[in-house]
This record gives C-alpha cells, sequence and structure tokens, in this order.
C-alpha cells in the first residue's frame, strides 16, 4: 500500500514541452509529475519525481534506491544509449526498473534504437507519450505487489 | 466511446500458460482475453481477440482493419523480428499499433533485440507480462480520443 | 504465339492504389490487371493474374508453374527480402521468372536494397510503376521467344 | 516399442528427385517416406510423416506434438535459415527435435550456413542424402530410449 | 512528342557484343543503338546515344542535359558500383534518369549487387539484355508524358 | 551587433598548451581565450569562454543559451564521440552551433573520426588549430546575421 | 565390402567421459572406439581409430588416406573453426569425410558455430553424441557402396 | 607575402548556386571565386581558382603545385568518399591542404560523413557555406606563415 | 621510497561486498582499501584512495596527478567500456596507469571485453579479485622504480 | 604449503631478451625463470616451467595437470588470438589459470586486443612486464588457498 | 619471341622517385623503364612503357590490348583499391595480367590491404620495389610462352 | 656471394603435382627444388628447401635462421590465413621474408585474400606458379645484396 517509487528523469527532460514538440509532445516535465502524483495516489503508492543531467548524479540517486525504496520508473533520455555505469547501478541495487520513453525510439535515428539499460530493466515502454510514465507506475507495482 | 480495437497474437501465443511458464508466465492466453476484455469494458470500448499462427492470415486480419477499426494492439511473437509483411501492412492500413511483448525481449537472444515492426508502430510495450496488454489498450485509447 | 505466363503479387499488393498513393501511386491491383491483360493481347500470349498475402501460397502458385506454364512476372512485395522458400520454389521449377517492384526499393529503407528472390530471377525492374509490369512481360516474352 | 515420432518436411520438398537433382538427389519424397517407414518398422517405432509449404502449417503441426508425439525429424528445407516462429514453436512443446537437411548447406550459398532452429534442436545431420532421414530417426530413438 | 533523351554508356560498354558474350550477350552497342533509335521512333521521341569510359566525361555529358533535354537512360557499367560523382550529377541536373543493366548484377559478385546511381534514379531495369534499353526509353516517357 | 555566443570547451582542454604539445600545439587555453576575445571584439560581437570535464555540466550550460544567446562554439574534446546527451542538449535548445576540434580527428585514432555533435551541428571545423575558433566565430556570425 | 575407413579424432578428445560429462556425456574414446569398431564388423568395413592434438600431425593422418583408404569420419574438435590447413588437406587427398561433433555446437558459443571444414565434407552430424559416430560411418558407406 | 594558393573544385560544383540551392545555398562558382579573390587581396597572397570534373584533372593540377605552390584549398565534391589517387597525390605533393565542404556533410547520408581525403589534409571546414573558403585561405596562410 | 599513487575508483564500486557477490566478491571498498594500504606499507610508497560515479570528477582526480603524482591504479568500473574522456586525461597527464577489474571482464558480456583506457595504460590486471590492486600496485611501483 | 604450478609459454617465447626488446623487454625466459622460482619459494610452492612452439605440444602440458597439478600460469603468445585447442584444453582439465602477457596486448595490433583463452581463464594480467609472471603466480595462489 | 607486353602505370606514379622516396623508394619511373626495357631485351619480348593519372584514360589504354597484344604489367597504384572500371577493362580483353605493387600494401593502411583488379589479374607482386616490374614481365612471359 | 637463404613450405604442399592440379598445377615439390636450386646457383647464393605441416615445426625452422642466415622465402600455405605464431617467428628473427603463393589466392575463397604474414613480410608474391619461387630469390637477394 505505501511502496515508494522513484520517478527518475535523465539529460534534457527538463526542457519538455519547450522544445521540440513534434518529438517530445506539449506537456512540461512538470505537467507529467502531476499525472504520476495523480496515479500514484490513485494506485496507493508513494512518489518521488527527479530529474538531473549528469550521469554520475543518477547513479547517485539510482544507488540511493537500496535504502527502502521499492521501484524505479527511469527515463534514460539519451542515457540509455551508452550510459554503462546507469545500467550497473541498477543491477547492483537490484530494484525491480521500467524504462520509459516519450517518444518511439525505435522510428527515430539508429543509435536510439538500442538501450544498454533495457537487459537488467523489468521492461520498457516507449513512443507513448506522458502516458507512458503512468503505465510503467502501474506495472511496476503489479509486479512488486504480485 | 465505443471504438473498435483489435488485439492480435501472433504464433505460439496459443501455448502460452502451459509452455516456459519462467520466460512467458502462467497466464493463457485466455486469461489474457479476459483482462483485456474487462479493462476494455472500463474503458469503454470493444475489443475483438485473435490469434494466427501463419504470418498471411496475420497480414489478412490487419488489412481488415481498414474496415471501421480504431486501432491495433498487436504481440507478433516472432515475426516481430523479421516479418516485412506484416510491418507492410501496418503501414497500409495506417490505423495506430501498440506492440506488445509479454518477456523483456531486450534480455533474450540478440535477434529478439531487434523488431521490424517497432519503426511502424506508435510505441511498444515489452516485459511488463499480461498487464502489459492492458496498458497497451489504455495507451492507444489516450491517443485515439487525445 | 499461346505462352502461359503467370503475373504474381505477394503481400498487401491487393491494397495497392488505396493506401500510400505517394509510395505506390494511385492505380488498383485492378487497374494494372486490365494494363497487363492488353499488353499480353498485344503481344499475343496468355496470363493468369493472382494476388496472396500469404508465402506457402505463393510457394504453392509457383510450384503450379511446372504444369505447362511458360513465365513468371512477380512482385514479391516484402517477401522480396527475405523469402528464401520462394526462392527455392522458383529454382526448383525453372520457369523464367522477372521480378517486378513498383516503387524505386533502393531509394527507401535499408533493408529493401536486397532482395534474396533476384538472384534466381532473370532479372529486376523497379521503380517504374504499373507500366513495370507491362515491360515485365514484354521481356519476358522476348526472352522466352529469343 | 511404440514411440511416435513425425517426420515433417518444409517447403519445396514435394518437388524432391524431380528437380535440381545435381543439388537434391533423384529420390522422391515418396522415396524418402518409404526409407523412413522401412527403418521405423525395424527400429521399432511408428512414424507420420508429412510436408508443408506453409510456415503457420509448420507451426501448427509442430504444435500438435505437445498432444502424446515424442520427437520430431524436421528438415524445415528454407526456413531453417529464418523462422524463429518455428524455432519457437519446438521450443515450446519441448519434444525432441533432430534437424535434417539432404544437401550440404555449409558447401552452399552463406545464408544456408546458418540455421535459426539448429540451437533449439538436439542435433544436425547435413550433406548425407536421404540416408540422412533414417539416421535422424536412429538417433532420435536412442535418446528418447537412452 | 519530341522529347529529348540521352541514352548514355559507361566504361568497358564499346566492348559489347566481341567480349564475354555469355555475360553481356552478342549485341554490339551499335546494334542496341539501332533497337533504341527504332524504339524512338516508334515512341515518337528523339534519342542520342554516347558511350565514354571517363567518370569525368561522363558527368560532363549529363550536366549538360540542363540544356533542355527530358531524360536520361543510363547504363554507369562499373561505375554503378562507387561514382558519387555521377550520383551527385544526375540529382544536381534533376532530369529523370533510368538505370539499366544488360547482365543480372544480383546473379553476380557481390560488389555488383548495389548502385549507389540507384537512390537518385527514378527506377532501375537490370538483367533484361538489349530490350531493357527499349523498356527503360517507354518507361521514361511514360513517366515525361504521364 | 552584440549577439552573445557561447564558447564552450569539453574536458582535459583547459590542459592545453602544457600537455602533448605535438598533438594540440603549445597554446594554452587562455591564450586561446585572448585570440577568441580579439575576434570577437573585431567582430563586434560579446563571447563568454568556459571549459567544463562533466558531461551533466557542459549539458547545463548549453541548455542555459536558450535565455537569450544567439549561438555556441563548441570543442567538445572526447565527447565529440560518445556523448548523445550533449548532441540531444544542442538539438533542444536550437541554438546555432559550430564544432571545433584544434587536432585533424581524421588523421588520429578510427574513434575519432566520428563525432555524434556534427550531425546537429551547423558544422565542423578541424584540425586548423587556435585559430579555428576564431573562424567558427567569424562563421557563426555570418550565419547569424546573414 | 572391405573399405578401410579411418575414424580421426582432433585435440581434447583423448579426454572423453572424464571431463565435462554435461557437454559431452559419459563415454570415453575407448568406448567410442568400440562401439565404431562394433558398427563396423555390422557394415562389413574396416576402420582405424586415431586421435591427435597437434594440428600437423592430423594434416599428416589426412594425407595418409591417399594410400588405399576409403573415406574418413572427422571429429576436428577445436580445429573444426580454424584450421584451414586440415580443410585443405582433406580437399588434397579428394577422400569422402564427414565431420562428427558429439555436442550440438550449434547452442554453444558463437565461434563453434562455423566449421571451416564443413565446405569441403561430404556432410556433417552434430549434437547426436556417441553414436553420431556409427551413423556417420554408415552413411560414409552408403555414400562409398553407393 | 606573395604565397601562391590554388582553390580547387572537385566535381558538379561548376552547377553550384543553380541547383539544390536547398542543400549547397544560392552562390554561384563565380560568386565564390570573387569571395576569395577579395579575401586573398585582404590577406596579401594570390589565389588560382579551378574546377574539374575529372578525377584525373584534379590529380594532374594537384601535382602542378610542386612547381612552386605554397597551398591547396580542396572542395573534393564526392571524390572526397573514394579518391584515393587525389588522396596519394595530395601527399606526394607534400603541399599543406585544408578540405572544404559547403554543406555540413555529417547531416547527410552517410556515405557523405567519411572523407578519405582528410586524413592528409591538414584539417577540414565542412558546413559553413561559401564563407568556409575563406577561412580555409586565411587558416593556410596562417598556418604556412606561422 | 616515497612515491605517491592514487588509487581510483570508478562508478558503483562504492557498493562493492553487499551487491553481486557473485560477480564482484564479499569484501568492501574500506576492506580492499586497507588491504592496499597496508600493501603500499610494505612497499614503501604512499597511497591515496577514492571512489567517484560521475565521469567529470574522475578526469578532475586524474588531471590533478600533474602535481607531483607518480603513478595510478585505476578500476574504471563501467567507464573502462567508453570514457574517452578518462582516456584523454590518463593521455595528457603522462603519469603511468595500471587499469584493474576485480571481475574477469572477458568472461562477461561482449561490451565488457574491450576497454578504451587499455591502450594508454601501461597494463591491465582482470579477474584476479581485490589480490589485484595490490599487484597493481607493486608492478606499477617496480616500473616507477625500474 | 606445496602446491603445484605449472608456468608455461607458447611460441616465440624462448627468444625473449633478445629479439625486439622495445617490445618485449631484455629479460631472457631464463631470467624469467628464475624471477618466477624465487618468487614461488618465497610463496612456498612449486613450479615447473616450460615453452613450447607448437599448439599440439602445449595442448599435451596443459592436458597432464590432470594429473595432481593446482594451477597454471600461461603466456600463450601469439596462440592466445586463436587457439580455441588450447582454449578447451584448460577448460577440459578445470584447472585455475591466469593468463600473462608481458607486452601490452590492447596498445598493439587490433588482433591482438581479443584473446580466446581469457574467457576459460580466472583473469588476465598484461603489460607489466616480467614481473606480471610472478604477480599471476601469487594471484594464483592466493585463489588456490583462499 | 616477339611478344608485345604494355607496361602501365596508374595515378601519381609520374612523381617516383621524387616524393615520399621512404615508401616508393628512390628510382623514378624512367629508371625503372629502362630496368624493363632492359630486362625485356634479354627476355627477347617488346615493352611499351605508359602511364596515366585518369582512370577513363587507363581503362582506353587496356581497351587497345585487344589488338595484338599479348600481356599487360599492371601499376594501378590507388586505382587498385576501387577502380572497377579497370577490373572490367581487364576482364573484357582477357589480355594476362600482372598486378604490381612497389610498396608492400599489406603493411599499410586498411584500404590499402585489398585489390579489387587482383581477383582478374594472373597474379600479384608486391612490396619488392623496382625489380617487381622485372619479375612480373618475366612471369608473364613464362606463362605466356609456356 | 654466398647468402644463405631458406625457401620453406607449409602444410599440404608435400601434394603439390599429384592432387588438384587445375589450382596448383602439374609440377612437384621436387620439380621446384630442383627450378629453385637452379636458379640459386645462377645468381650465386646457397639454398636450403624444406617443407612442414605443423605450425610449431615451421616456427622452430624460422627460428632457427637467427644461426647466420639471410633470408626466407616462404611458402605457408593454409597458415598464412591464420597462423599469429609463424609470423611472431617472422618479425622476432627480424630475416627478409618473401611470401609465395603458387595459385592466385585472391581469386579464391574469401579467407585466401588475407595473409597475417604478409605486413612483416618484405613483400608478396602471389598467382605466378612455380617460377614465383625463382622470382622471390632473385628479389630476396637483389634486397640483401642492395
Amino acid at each position: 500500500m505505501d511502496e515508494r517509487i522513484l520517478v527518475l528523469n535523465g539529460p534534457n527532460l527538463n526542457l519538455l514541452g519547450r522544445r521540440e514538440p513534434e518529438v517530445y509532445g506539449r506537456e512540461t516535465l512538470a505537467d507529467i509529475r502531476r499525472r504520476v502524483e495523480a496515479r500514484a495516489q490513485a494506485l496507493g503508492c508513494q512518489v518521488a519525481f527527479e530529474q538531473r543531467n549528469g550521469e554520475g548524479e543518477l547513479v547517485d540517486l539510482i544507488q540511493g534506491l537500496a535504502e527502502g525504496w521499492h521501484g524505479l520508473v527511469l527515463n534514460p533520455g539519451a542515457y540509455a544509449h551508452y550510459s554503462l555505469a546507469i545500467r550497473d547501478a541498477i543491477r547492483s541495487v537490484g530494484v525491480p526498473t521500467v524504462e520509459v520513453h516519450l517518444s518511439n525510439v525505435y522510428a527515430r535515428e539508429p543509435f536510439r534504437h538500442r538501450s544498454v539499460i533495457a537487459p537488467v530493466a523489468v521492461g520498457v515502454i516507449a513512443g507513448l507519450g506522458p502516458i507512458g510514465y503512468e503505465l510503467a507506475l502501474e506495472a511496476l507495482l503489479a509486479r512488486i505487489r504480485g
């Protein structure tokens, strides 16, 4: 009932809604936060919502999950495609993780087709826009509770 | 309120729940159908639920969407990795499609990391198990209604 | 004077003219059939004109050419890029084959640049639109009669 | 003593003996069936012998093995090189399978050097001609009985 | 009615008919010229017919098309596989181009399977022998007039 | 007349002039700053000049350009070859960017031949030494003013 | 009736049965020798049975086949994957050869999927365990007598 | 003060300004010549300005630099991507060379990302339009005088 | 006698001993620090021992070695496989470096087989567990003193 | 206390110290033997020290470890990069092995970056010169005793 | 006795002896001509000796061999690595050809390791310096006379 | 006048003249020995002529060249394509080496196009048949004496 979930966003996601709306849509990260918090309330769990541009800072936050957190919803942004440090952090803390991408990365440049993080995640949601965060939260809870 | 969505399953998904439960889980395809129908009712849309082993038959069913259907939730099974015929069918009928995989294909054999269908889909949900179908339905409706 | 030629169309070509006209043009498959039949009459040969979505069904039809047919004009659609079964069928029956594509496959996605069927065909016509079928028929007859 | 084994042949194998004898030899599929049935009698097991051109139909037949069959001798023809659907079907039903090829696929075109089915089979026999079916049957029985 | 089309031949095509007839056939380039001129007369257009061994000279001739020409039938010979300068010339003058190859390049050495020119052409005709030039002319006119 | 341009330097460029002068020359980053400021004055624009070792910090600075800056001269150092986060930041803020490298990266190790940033930049200047910064500034202004 | 066949084993096969039984089974090379000799007697041929660790020694033994031998059953062990010297020896002496592997090499590390010897062999038997040697002998005789 | 610099342009650059202005801009080669000559005068050096479509002619001109020239500004056009003959000519005469491209080749087709000439040049300027020629001249002089 | 050596650890190594002990063993980073300090004392040198998750911070620390340090023992963690910024920092400061990995990276995922740092290091020690740090220290001193 | 360790050297290592000292240093193999024996005495174990040029002979010696030996320090020389036979021998006897290279193979030709032996070794020491043998011995003992 | 042999040199070979002597030696092309003529006289054949920078001109000269020439010694320079037009010319005229390179191309940049001309030549001599021309002449005559 | 040259032949060359004469010609190795000895006498040098099938034995013989030999003519047979041990032996003893192949390896299977030995040889002669040995001897002497 009171699972603690971190919703973590990687580089450039703080610019959401203001830049390249044809790719990422018009909702801001604050809008997404509100969506996620509303859904969390409906689902009966707690969420923290963070964004960082630095790889090392994202690793720090993920390592912190070892202290009593139950799950991670991660939009790694561009780090999805090369940050083995984030991959290792997720595997090290062993907290179930769902990777989310707002856009359909498989329909964009070839370097976006491959995520080094996906193999250590529970699963991936891509291309569904802001609702993808909500669905990731629901799936994560289903798994934790299940 | 009365969108018509096809939930379509590819080869070997009729064996779900009875074979390789460590990979695909213990729910049968009938169980998933019930989940999907329940969620469809809650969301206020109509769903048809089908499974085929043949590539040509899947193409036939997808072509049929041109007659008054609003969306496709597709678990293409192994065809995800090579069926350009299914890819072309989806693009031809132009109906928004969400690709679903029960298992985390990115954590399995390398040939499963690449979907030839994903680039013509709206998005992809992978690794979240049976609830993935429900989430795909919800995301698809959000997009159609949105 | 009375050669029997099969003009065979692969998956999704039944949708021609109605979908993606910017890629495949506005003529329907029925329009193309009329073109081909008119040209056949002018050239003094018989044609049968078929379309199938299923790989196995296409193999069945090609195998049937062993019974008294003289040539094959084949638009394999997406199967051009992976159907080794169709390739083997063509080689097995040994009937001269011209591969036709409506669009210029070499100017589209990289996976469309390679045909597994072309190496066992007499030759290839791509990108010339519906008249490509007529030209294939003329070339095939020139070769058979030649 | 009364194991039930399916000997299943893929696309174009119905043309055996009549076409390309320099590659596939002069025995027809009926000849091979007689060989296999004779050897089955000598070895004390039952065999069913089938051929299909369609990938989906082959998947259907393999799925049927779950109902009381003990083994599969499969000549997948060209599907060996790309049918992940057949691969998944074999793995799903979990029946021991020996893959057979009449010709030495490793001495032919590069695309024939790789079988996507071999990794889920017990083993492979290639290049030994029609006797390869008999040997596959013997090996399969040795394993089942062993 | 009086379209002006250039039929341009690349390196070594001046040796046609005298060398390697098993690959390129027994017609000389002069024979092909006669074919093309006859067909041009039948179709009601003007053709010029040229051959050059030098890449720079071929670029020069293609650039000249900007002065009142309507189309190009190009057999680039070996330059098809690497002359990006010819590719850029075609794109620069913007005249519709059909690429022709006498032999089925897709059934020969791997380096002949890829044309750097095809992506900027309207389409490609390969493997149909000398009649391929006539068909290219007809297709080009159909497109120009169409 | 009063465009604001950021000249931003990536990892290890603070060591310029003291280390590996045979590769990077003998000018220090302070020397380059003076050059750039002199040229900026001559050209009539304002420049800020920064250096950071951290990828996240570089992303932060680039994001800041959205607040009233007109252009970016970026020497990304080694991040040129893998920082998709910096690439996304540049594309997100949409400020015209010229990528500069002191050494001729195309004459060094293969991994230095490819920049993931170049495709989202206006252009690239490489191998011209410290004057490259000045030229980048001039080109950027010409484009902004032009 | 009195064909002379060499059954030759490559490196590390002398350790069979004592090491890694989960991969190679529990029979020793002496056990396999007995199997092979029994089957040879049943089939009416003579066999010699050898094992060597050295590539040059295997080449020497294969060269010796030119003196009155009729066939070779070869388990090349790890040399299958790189010994072009053994490949050339087999082709040079021109004696029909069947390649045998105890384990299913196609289900193991990628480097074991490719045999440089298979293209010069009659055929390959892999994954069937010790009975594979017997079947190879039978197939080889069928071909020699054939 | 009186350095002699050759500014040399490769194939299709004579069409500048008239064709594909969205890629190459609206200035003609004559406009660029005027720019370059003006900048040369300002910088106090002599320039010759040439364009050739033929690879051999470009090699001839580059070889001529051995006779008393001090530098080369080269826009090799499409030859940048494959002319090893031009590369060898530059290395042979040993005259410092700056490679210029009008468009940002790194943002275009993959084959334009790689220059075989860049490794033997001093450096590269790409994507900056006509001013790129001026900047190349300035950088070359700085290096020669420097 | 009083060489100053930095022992530097990259991302996630602060979790050592608590997570994934089957891969990384049960010693914590503090345990390893004690080992290293004891060995340093025995060998007669000074060591500093640090860990950072951030790439930029690791670059900062390595740059600091220019101020009077004699060597670097570096466990770059996941950055080994992509941090060209760390590679450049090591080469820039020119301090002899030994790369250490606790686990045998060559027996793990393919992306761990390649280190971009190894080419600029003196050498590599991998797979030997915590004693690897001690041995690296000894080897580094032997080289510095040698 | 009385572990028996084999220190085994592959091809061309008998030439150490006399040839290419800039790559391999000035110590001879006899010098290294003395180092290793001294360290063995200090560590309280027995060592045998061998060198062979032949792959088969190296396999023979490794197989012999099954008779009462506790560990292997192996410098496989060039065989590191292709001898799958040595790899299989090590895995077969199951004796813990440390691979040693005198030079930093990762800083040399690309073919030296990959060892087919490393994946079956405990670990690797490369680039540390002769002391690398001593450290390998110490690490191996620590593991055996540990 | 009076065979006519063309010794043909490709681009940049006219600069021999004056440029890059560490790669190509100090003999000029005139020196090599004298060598070749002296050896021709000793061997009793006639030689013509030519050099061209243009690919088309080299093709022209090779085509001319059809008129009564017996052999070609060709140093294609950089064209060796990409001129499929020269390759086709050699195959078309069918005159035996020996390819010569002064330097050891296999010890230089990777792009020089592959010749597209070698597969249609009788053979290749590389790295032996000017005497390579003489040896090529001798070998060619031995073959023609042989 | 009395240089000592070793002419060394690799695996399967002892079969020359008896096997595959369409590839390797009809001369035996003894015939070639006589040719080489005659040419050696004419050139005024001593030759030893050897053949071995084993890689280790070839390495042994090459190492022996350090004792007063002046050059090596090596036909490595199939080892050319993978024996890094032979490559290292040649580089270690530092004796000038010419690599010879009887057949044109560049016109055969792709794996024969690459020699790992060529980069450490003076040069290569391929495809010229037995006279290739004589020419290699002459070139080697010219270099040694030159």
